[in-house]
C-alpha cells in the first residue's frame, strides 16, 4: 500500500484559535459561527449542497504534533485504544465533523456546530443524509455511561487551560 | 496550503470486487460479511473498540480515475456538485462509511452494512457515537423526495453492468 497525496481544497475560519472552550464535538457547541473558505476551482461542485442541512467535512488535524495509539479522552481518566475515542492524535491525524450548513455564499460554506480550529486544512465535504448516516441499536462502548438517562456531561467543553497549566505545557 | 501525505493503515477485504451488486451505501446492503486487516503496528489502537456496534471508516477511493466537479448520482439523472452527492469520483477520492462491527480479532475487524471494494486503503478508524454523530431536523436536499413515506427506491444496490454494456465501458 503505497502513500496517497492529499490536496487541501479549503480552508477552515474559526473563532477557535486554539482548543480553550471549543467543544468537543460540535453537537454540543454554543451557537457561534465558522466558514470554510473553498478554493475557487472547486465552487461549481457546491451546486445542490444547500439544500442540506448538514453536511460531512474531512480535514486535517493541522496542530497535531504526534500520533498516539492509545490516549485519554476528555470525558475520562482511562486509556482507550485511538481508534475507540475521536482524539486528533491519531494516525494520519485525519479529522471527521459533522456541520449545521447556515448558508453557502460563492465560495464560503457559513456554518454552525463547530469543533474545528482556525486555519485547519479541509479536504472534503459531504452531503449528511439521514437514510445513509444515521443507524438503529447503537452501542457507544465506554461513552454509552456518561450520557446516561439523557445526560449531557459537563466535559463536553474543553477547559480552557489556567496561565499555569499553560506555562506548563 | 500544503499537499499532505497519507499512509494506508490497513486495508479492505470485501466481497464486492466490482461496484456490481454493491449498494450504494452501506445500510441498504444484504447479510454480507467484510474485514479491515490493520497493519500490526496499530493493533494496540483498536482496546475499546469492541465495546461499540459502529464505526466510522476514512478510507481511499483507490479505483477510481478520475475527479469531477458535478455528477449524476445514482438515484436520479440530474447532475449535482461533487459536494452534494457521494460519488467516489471526488477531488482527494476520500471515502467515509459507517459500518456495523461485528468481531474483532487480532487486527482484524470483521463487519456488515458493507459498501467499499476489495482491496481498498483503510485510513482511519473512529468510534461511532450516537451521541456526537446523530441530528434532529435533517434536511437531505434531492436525496428526500427518494425515500418520501419510508420507502426505499430500488437503486440503492448498483446494478451490474450487462456484458454488452460492460464491453462499451
Amino acid at each position: 500500500m503505497d502513500a496517497i497525496t492529499i490536496q487541501p481544497i479549503g480552508e477552515i475560519h474559526s473563532p477557535y484559535k486554539t482548543p480553550g472552550n471549543m467543544p468537543i464535538q460540535g453537537v454540543f457547541g454554543p451557537d457561534v459561527e465558522a466558514w470554510i473558505e473553498l478554493k475557487e476551482e472547486y465552487v461549481s461542485g457546491l451546486k445542490g449542497l444547500e439544500g442540506f442541512s448538514h453536511a460531512v467535512i474531512l480535514y486535517y488535524f493541522h496542530q497535531s504534533q504526534r500520533e498516539d495509539l492509545q490516549a485519554m479522552p476528555f470525558l475520562e481518566q482511562v486509556k482507550h485504544g485511538i481508534f475507540a475515542i475521536r482524539s486528533p492524535h491519531r494516525p494520519n491525524h485525519l479529522g471527521f465533523s459533522i456541520i449545521k450548513i447556515n448558508s453557502i455564499v460563492d465560495n464560503k460554506i457559513y456554518f454552525s456546530q463547530v469543533d474545528i480550529l482556525d486555519g485547519t486544512p479541509v479536504l472534503d465535504i459531504k452531503p449528511y443524509v439521514k437514510y445513509f448516516d444515521q443507524r438503529d441499536n447503537v452501542k457507544s462502548g465506554w461513552i454509552d455511561k456518561h450520557f446516561k438517562h439523557g445526560k449531557i456531561p459537563h466535559s463536553t467543553i474543553i477547559r480552557e487551560k489556567t496561565k499555569d497549566e499553560a506555562t506548563k505545557a
